[in-house]
């Protein structure tokens, strides 16, 4: 394990100093000889109400300073278990959304076929259907995998211009990948959900495609220990991608994002819903949603870091797990 | 149905854009031909330490764009029970209290006089007490009312000049209801209570009058399952004004309110409660104490916004079942 | 005079009260009957850094409830002169940008179909090109407009895939606007320019196009009198169109802004310019780039209606000369 | 000078630390033997449009930890020349508008009858009426003063139900001050009004009693140095009583107010108005309008500070000159 | 009783009026005849990441005006029981960390000589050292305490030049009183711990000197009534002191500290375990690192205060308890 | 030229994308071949009131994102004249002032001994000392420079314990480097001066030593350009060295930092006087005391980063010149 990455431990290289990478890791550019590569998606085009999202990225390597390198609930040392560094941000042109798209799901198509496995810091919550074909593309997904998806809102609509089919964006992210066949229904399962909804059907799309859909007001009786039954039950030994748009936890928690929804999920529970996790087969994850202009102070990206960590452990252990 | 108003749901007509209104409806000055007549009163001269919630019905418009049409956790879509529409502000004039008492008074007995309930936005927690004149005085109130009471404060002290006897403001609303027979104390439960105190019996006033004061102490045993147990066993078939003081709520969740009490409900504790007030015979309700300033975040009215929803589905149920 | 429109006098209806809407006066979706149409823009999909503007005409509204009703510096009284309203939102779809442009443009056409001319708050800085196309579509604009435009950036770039023409943005719009014969650069002055420079060339464009560029390290010497010299002499008694960036001030006074350029102009300089337009054809006016989330105070929206209601009283005046 | 009071030195008294009073000079609740009284009037009754100046003192409070105890520009050491302390807040009842008035007018009364100069910090623009209507009662005021009143706003107007007449507030305490004969209209000048107005002659009270008002658009052209000429041609020998409103000063400066208005004096001109007005024999100060929610940064009242202290040079100069 | 001070009550005196001090109660710069002696430690110089908390006590007095008299849940009213005053702040001197250490230290020796027991506010949390070392030297610290701390961090950490010992700093606080045996390992508890450690074994120093190290991931299971359960019986009849660093709670409740986890207690929870300590022989107390500039709104201020109060009731009955 | 490092220009890399670097240059960790190292200094243990500039660097690279490679107002390109580069941070131990001073120095001394001109972003106030202490002894200060310094305060103060001697801190720096014959004080400047003051003779010191104060009083007559007259008479021929503390500009910029002082420069007038530096033979340039927690919206790191540029843009030059 000596020769991975570490985060600096010099008492002179205090972690409010120096250049701001994910979790102080160093900047590796070439996913090659990588376990985990970790990376920003500065991407908010998809997004339908406020954007924002496409500083993301840069507030939580600057929240993500806070972070040491062992998980005090499962003991998990990610840095030993693997090689781990920050690649940088996925490319994206804000003035061309289609060559954006293209040009982030190369770009974990390459990180793929390098044989690491991605944690992708957002940008908006279109990013998990590009990490996915990219993925596919490059070689890591030969089945659909079970997406654990911690979210107020199910992203399975129909937004687009004449609302004929689904238009790639924030909302229909989940709908577009069970189509694209990415993601099987059947072994996935969503947190979070709540709000007001736009009809009484709005969320049948991913419900019909087997899609175990825990509403707020649910989660109420079923709790996190309940909830992790059902989504170990559905993953079962398969691949899991694990999606957390920040908006499935309370605004308390987590205000700086798009369309924030009162009465959400606290970090203690989905800390020990990730912290549940273990075990799984883990091979992607990301964090999305994080708009720093609608939350200055960084609360939101300082959560969104820690989530990131907890992803990373499930990332390290999985992948430790699989090289044997 | 299909004759009621509806919010806009042309993609052209995103809910970021066009005037606001409280929930995207028409604004309709007269409220003939309403069922459910939401309006804003923005009123705080009667606040005793941070004034500033005059200003809170323009927030809570802004806020309430976030809202859809469907109830996620009960099913309801009030406005497809109910004509439902914003008649913008209760008259007020800042230096002249007493003109405004009556002036807002007089706006909600014209509001029950022409057949609607009402869905008030505060201003300060002075209201209740305007509008439940306002409804005795159109119409609508022959009994006394249950009152819901969600509020860090009781609200039955004896403020005013000489400390004689106590003067209309927001920290003596629930104590003159219940003495001019607005309020009947024996079927009124408060939900929140907490803080330091003035005096080992501050609240003696309301006890006595029979209210059931459930202190946040006791509520960390009573949960929102033995809350409701009490609110419906009391409040029974009769009539029930809700009323949201906003500071009810922990501060975390809305920080923008004249006198935050840490230690107070979540939002999702709350959702429970209102929910399970479902087939109670509500005739009114208000949310209060939004104060802008002291939160430009807008979270604070984005929960007030979420409340508001919650209680329009509760007025619509019962209004459509009055109207059988 | 007696029959236009004024904001409302009573006392008991203060400017904090009420629906929000510009500078408090109704709210009248048909422009047939007006001189002055009000709208706003809520588009921002032209943005390049910081999208957000989306959200600027609900802010200024807010924010114009401060206005009054008469000029203290002209004595100017807008709405006695002319009937003025808010029209509301042009139509936008924030998954469809080019039947964005396409509706905008259209709702500008009927603006000046109607024979009103328009007064519109943005969002990001390309809607000056399509209301200037809408007036001409409308037949309002026989020929090229002098523009003023008070700005940071010229907005001469050339942004889009391959860079190959000038993608419709909000870094582009004055170029297009030239091309497209729109805009008389010859006749047109830019005020408020400055930043780091992408190129020692990057403005050229405009400049050959004839267009007075004035920069701001230029403007310590030139002074607003100096600056609305040369704007007058080149503006003659052509129609004029005013376009203020909100950037174009410093951002000590509009920091809710998409890309700040520390060193702008104050408030008072850019009050005494417009003021000193006084006599010119004012053919139609905007204030874009109010970015809320950048800003939650509201300064800038407040320094936004400020200079909108002195573009208001340009344009009435302007309008009641030409109507005799 | 060595028995007057001094804010500590002792380096283990840093400013931060300690019981927060004004500029650090000790709490001294009688006023017998001072020869400034600076106070607090934490009353915002008075105010139209947005509260919150009640709590302007406790803010400045902690704002003036910042200030040391020499004028950089005249050389004057206030604390030496003079006795000086904190009297603490005038008395004032929230729930009692008219006993207020009475409270804090009596509470200036006293500080005159011990022989004291005020120097207020308020609280709303209402209260220099109180304070010189104060310092009449307590035998302070044989002549009326010259007022010079640095403001957004005339604060003549008719504001009170029935608009019969003029009732005691923030926008009509100078047109009460001259009816009752405390100011005398003739020597005094209002110095950075602006703004919309309500009607062509808004300020018209003022004027026809003899105030020179100087608009902004006109301070433009006569600068600080013509201003200060036309102050102190018309203020001569006689009693002088300087007013600010913190609203006079430009909303990038000074945010925390209730109505700021774009475009107003910079510190450093107000600073130079201020600083030449040694030699008048100023009788009392006041600075208005400090709305700490409105700015919770603190910047306002930093200046505030800052600009109390120049008021305090020329009342500890005037009144060391006074005794001789 | 009645010859206890009392905060103000006079309507005329209200709370957001007057020189700010601790629980609005008399500034007593001796702690002679006191009961309980209230002080504010604006020192930072220990703090490691992010400072600020030097200016903690003048936040927390502000935010101190909020409370009233009698604990709500448990009926306590402290000004009844005992005298208690505010002292005042701890010398300082923030460039002189040696003597600043040492001049802490003395102020609280004479606190204890004078026979009153200290209600500490921080400042950073290396001041419980200082205030334990100055009960020791002032004779009131006979055997080690009980530590019941909440705090994210054990503080048992070696930080320093050179790493050889542990410097006096806010990361090792824990370490050094136990090392100086003013601290009983194995009757302390530490509650609310967790975030990413530095290694697996970071906090193995407090667990050998036999403190329980309650984790949160633990608490999940434990709860307050848990965990109460659990520091009664360790504490037993001897000793107590409670420090409360901020961080303990989650950053939701407190965002202004220097190093905020994730994932922390509620304040319910809190509030739950400090009234279940009724009984316990609580000797001095403190609540630290609240960071102003971290949270201007003043919340963390706001909750620090609330459980400032709930550890006053705490000393003030076992301080009668002993006075018998 | 073009070997020279420049910013990315590719569209798919927009400026918001990407780690964090000053001005968006490469990451070069060593000095070797650079001609300007750009470095931030992480420190404020020499901070006397409010910590916290110990973030700036942190803040200032992401702040820079938004500049551009040409300056508009001289034409200069230093990215076309040199090789730039971003050191990182110079190393810093919180915990350790002493070696913390000592690791500074050294890493200021590596770069002269490399050759390079440093560009460092503070950071407090302290640090010109260690630079030019590390400039001398990396051999590239021959003799003492010219010292310009835009500052509220003079930083000749004698702070530290029993005050005998000037401990090394931010208010003293100024002082040490005359003492240590760093700075030559017949040549330097400083500019910005104000505030109240400790005492009538507190910066005798400097002036004592030959140091032209500009009092900013004073500079409202002599403006920019008197004010650049005597930078440029005293400088002369011989090497100069440029340090800003932020305070030096106007609060209203600049409210990030620990010690504002209201009525300051303004940017523009700021930039002017940068710009007119052209051909003095700058050697070496700082920007210190920005203090993020006090401004989270970055306006602050935003002006900071815009001087830089202005002061990279003299150093290029004047190395551009001195390479012949």
């Amino acid at each position: 394990m000596s020769d991975h990455y570490q985060p600096p431990t010099d008492p002179y290289r205090p972690r409010f100093a120096g250049i701001a990478t994910l979790m102080r890791m160093p900047h590796v550019p070439d996913p090659a000889g990588l376990d985990v590569a970790m990376a920003g998606v500065p991407y908010d085009l998809g997004t339908w109400i406020r954007p924002g999202a496409r500083t993301g990225p840069a507030q939580v390597r600057e929240a993500s300073r806070f972070l040491r390198t062992h998980n005090v609930a499962t003991g998990v040392a990610p840095f030993d278990l693997c090689q781990v560094a920050d690649l940088g941000d996925a490319p994206v042109d804000p003035m061309d959304n289609e060559g954006s798209l293209a040009a982030i799901t190369e770009f974990f198509r390459a990180i793929s076929a390098a044989g690491a496995v991605p944690l992708a810091i957002g940008g908006d919550h279109t990013i998990p259907l590009l990490i996915l074909r990219g993925m596919r593309a490059g070689g890591a997904l030969p089945a659909p995998v079970a997406l654990v998806q911690v979210d107020a809102h199910a992203d399975v609509l129909q937004i687009g211009p004449g609302f004929a089919g689904a238009q790639v964006n924030h909302g229909t992210f989940a709908r577009i990948a069970i189509d694209e066949g990415l993601v099987d229904g059947h072994r996935s399962v969503q947190v979070g959900l709540r709000g007001t909804q736009y009809s009484a059907d709005v969320n049948a799309y991913g419900r019909e495609a087997g899609v175990r859909q825990i509403y707020q007001h649910e989660f109420e009786d079923l709790g996190p220990d309940g909830t992790l039954a059902e989504i170990r039950e559905r993953a079962g030994d398969g691949p899991v991608y694990i999606t957390i748009d920040v908006d499935g936890l309370d605004p308390t928690a987590c205000p700086g994002t798009g369309y924030p929804e009162p009465g959400g999920l606290t970090v203690r529970e989905l800390q020990r819903i990730l912290r549940g996790l273990r075990g799984l087969d883990v091979v992607g994850a990301d964090v999305c949603e994080v708009a720093p202009a609608l939350d200055p102070s960084g609360a939101t990206a300082r959560v969104a870091a820690e989530l990131a960590f907890e992803e990373l452990c499930l990332l390290a252990e999985a992948k430790a797990r699989r090289d044997g």
